[in-house]
C-alpha cells in the first residue's frame, strides 16, 4: 500500500503519462461542458467525433502517412489480428511469409496455420531461445505479405531496421514499440498495435492499412472481421471502445505537444535504454538475456545469479517504489519495461537501486 | 456548455451511476494503494484479479446462476457475437431459429446467413415496422438454439416473457436490457450484452454460456473467436479490456449494494417507464410508436405532430439540461432511454418539461 505513485516498469498494461491521467480525472464527471463523462456520451456525438478524428489525425501526422493509408481502431487486441490478417489478405493458396522471433510471432503463425493458409516461416531465432533478431530473410516471390513482430516484449529483442522485402509489403505487430521511435512506413502494407503499452489502456487495437491491402479483403467475411468495415466507417460500424480511444487520443497529444514528437521520444528512449544496459553490462552481477545487437529499447530483460536472488530483487524493488520488474511467467528472470511513459527519472532510480542491491547481495 | 451534469437519456453509450464515476475518479491516479491507475496495472496482477473475479461473482449472484454457466468478458460488442454464435454452435447443416424484431435482430440474422449457416426466421414483426413483439414462435424440431433480441433499442419494444422453446435453448442479445429486471436463466443456453447501456462503458461484451453449449464449440476456430478460449482462461487468454471490466464491476456493485438488487431495480424501472408512458398517453400531443403490450421499459420511443416540432422538442430539452432525446437516425422521432442509471428524478424532470412544451406548442 502506498499513497505515492510508483515507478511503473510493467510490461503491459503499463505506465501512462501522468498529465494524461490528470486530464481524464479532471473531466471524468463532465467532459468539455457536455454535462456527462466521455463514457456516457454517444459515439455519434460531436464530442466523440472530435476525439476519434483528432486521434486519427495525430496518428497520420506522427507516422507521416500519405493518403494511401487508413487508420482504424478495433477490439480484440493483437491476438485477434493474428487471425484477421490471413483471413483478410490470403485467398485460396496465396502465400505469406512470417518471421518467428518469440511468443507473439509464434502465436501469429499458429493462427494463420489453424486456418489452413499457405504460410511459410522464413526466419526464426528459436535455435537460441529467441535471443536475437534474424539477419537474413529470403522472401517467397509473389508472397502477399511478410509478417514481423517489431519488438518482442517477452524476449527483450527488437528489429532495429526492418528487412528489405522488395515489392512484398511488410506487416508488423508493433504492439510493444509503436511510437517509440521514427520509422519509415514505405515498406509496410499494414502495422498494428494493441494500445496497452505505448499508446493507451487495454481494450483497443490500432491498425494502419494501405489501400492496396484493403483491396484484397473478401466481401463475404463477417462484418466485424473485415478491415473494410472499419476503414469505411471511421471505426464506427458499431460502438467503438470510446474511453480507450479517448485515452489514446490524450497519449498522442502528450507525445506531440509535451514530449515534442516521435523523434524526441526516440532519442529519449534510446538514452533510457542505453543507461540501463550500461548498468547491466558494468559488471557480472546482472546479465542481459538478449544478444546485444538485438536488444530492445522497450523491454530490458536480465537475469541475476539465481532465482532466489531474482525474487528478492523484484520484491525489494517493489518496497523501494519500483513495480513490474518480474520477467514474464514463461521465461522467468527480470524485465524492466521502459515504454514511452516511463521517465528517465524512473530509469535512474532503478539503476541506483540495482547498484545498491548488488553491493548488498554481490 | 454546462458546469452541471445533465439528465442523460442517451441510447448508448449512456448514463453511468454517479457514485461509480466518483469512485473511478477518486482512484484514477492510485488504485487501492497500488501506486498506479487500474489502467496501468497488469491484468495478471492481484489488483485486476480481484476486479474481474468480483465482477464474475456478482453476475453469478445477480442472475442466480448455477455451476453450468460460465461468465465471460469479450471485445467487439454484440456485433461480433452475431458472427461468433453461429460459428461456435452450428456445425455442418445444424439448424437454428431466429426472431426478427428490429435492426439488431436483422443484423444477427444477416451475419449467420453470410456464413451460409442453416438458419430460419420463425417470427418477425417487420410487417408493422417492428412495432411489436411476435406472439407465436414455431421452433424447428432439433434446432440448436433459438435467437431473440430481448429489447429493441431503436424500435422501443421488449420481450416481457420469453418464448417457450421446449428443449431448445434460447440465446438472447440483452445488450439494452441486461439487469433491468429479474428473469429466469432456465430457458437460456446463452445470453450476451454489450456493456454500454446497463452495465458499463463501451468496449466490453459480457456473455453467460451454459456448459452444453460450450461443448459444441469446434476445436479449429481462431482462438479469439472461440468461446472456450474465454471460458477456459477466465477471459484472460490475452489482455482483456481492463478498465471497461473495472467499470462494469463498479456498476454491478452499485446495483447490488446501492440499489439493493435486481428485483428492486426492476420495480424502479417499471415505475419510471409507467410514469413516462402515462405522460405520453395523457393526450394527443405525444404518440408512442410501439404497441402497448410490447413497450420497452428501457427505450421509450414517441413522435410529435411533425419533424420540425420534434427538432424543437429535442433542442429545448437540451437547453433545459436533458440530453439524448433524439430518435435513432434510422427512424427519426424522439426516444428517451431510461436505463438503470437514469434516475426517477430524471424521468420526472422530463415529464415536467413535456407538459410545459405541450402547453407552449400544443
Amino acid at each position: 500500500m502506498t499513497d505515492q505513485r510508483i515507478y511503473n516498469f510493467n510490461a503491459g498494461p503499463s505506465a501512462l503519462p501522468l498529465p494524461v491521467l490528470e486530464e481524464i480525472k479532471d473531466s471524468l464527471l463532465n467532459f468539455k461542458g457536455s454535462g456527462m463523462s466521455i463514457m456516457e456520451a454517444s459515439h455519434r456525438s460531436k464530442w466523440f467525433d472530435d476525439v476519434i478524428n483528432d486521434a486519427v489525425e495525430r496518428v497520420k501526422r506522427i507516422l507521416n502517412l500519405d493518403d494511401r493509408f487508413s487508420v482504424v481502431f478495433m477490439q480484440g487486441g493483437a491476438s485477434l489480428q493474428f487471425a484477421m490478417i490471413p483471413m483478410n489478405f490470403l485467398s485460396g493458396d496465396q502465400a505469406a511469409d512470417y518471421a518467428d522471433t518469440g511468443t507473439w510471432s509464434t502465436k501469429a503463425i499458429a493462427e494463420a496455420e489453424k486456418q489452413g493458409k499457405n504460410i511459410k516461416v522464413i526466419a526464426s531465432s528459436k535455435d537460441k531461445n529467441y535471443s536475437y533478431i534474424p539477419k537474413e530473410m529470403a522472401f517467397t516471390p509473389g508472397a502477399v505479405y511478410g509478417h514481423v513482430t517489431s519488438n518482442n516484449t517477452i524476449k527483450g529483442t527488437q528489429w532495429h531496421s526492418f528487412p528489405d522485402a522488395g515489392d512484398i509489403p511488410l506487416i508488423a505487430d508493433m504492439s510493444s514499440d509503436i511510437f517509440c521511435r521514427p520509422f519509415d512506413m514505405d515498406k509496410f502494407g499494414m502495422i498494428y498495435a494493441g494500445a496497452q503499452k505505448n499508446m493507451g489502456p487495454a481494450g483497443v487495437c490500432m491498425a494502419v492499412i494501405r489501400d492496396d491491402m484493403l483491396a484484397r479483403v473478401p466481401k463475404d467475411l463477417p462484418s466485424m472481421l473485415s478491415y473494410t468495415t472499419f476503414s469505411a466507417k471511421n471505426s464506427m460500424y458499431n460502438t467503438p471502445p470510446c474511453f480507450s480511444i479517448y485515452t489514446v487520443q490524450l497519449v498522442l497529444k502528450w507525445l506531440e505537444e509535451t514530449v515534442g514528437g516521435v523523434e524526441k521520444m526516440g532519442a529519449l528512449n534510446l538514452a533510457k535504454a542505453n543507461a540501463l544496459y550500461d548498468a547491466i553490462d558494468a559488471g557480472e552481477f546482472y546479465n542481459g538475456t538478449a544478444e546485444k545487437a538485438s536488444r530492445s529499447i522497450m523491454n530490458v530483460t536480465f537475469r541475476l545469479g539465481n532465482e532466489e536472488l531474482e525474487k528478492r530483487f523484484v520484491s525489494q524493488a517493489m518496497e523501494n517504489g519500483m513495480g513490474g520488474l518480474k520477467g514474464h511467467r514463461s521465461v522467468g528472470g527480470c524485465r524492466a519495461s521502459i515504454y514511452n511513459a516511463t521517465s528517465m527519472d524512473a530509469v535512474l532510480a532503478l539503476i541506483d537501486f540495482m547498484k545498491t542491491f548488488e553491493k548488498e547481495n554481490g
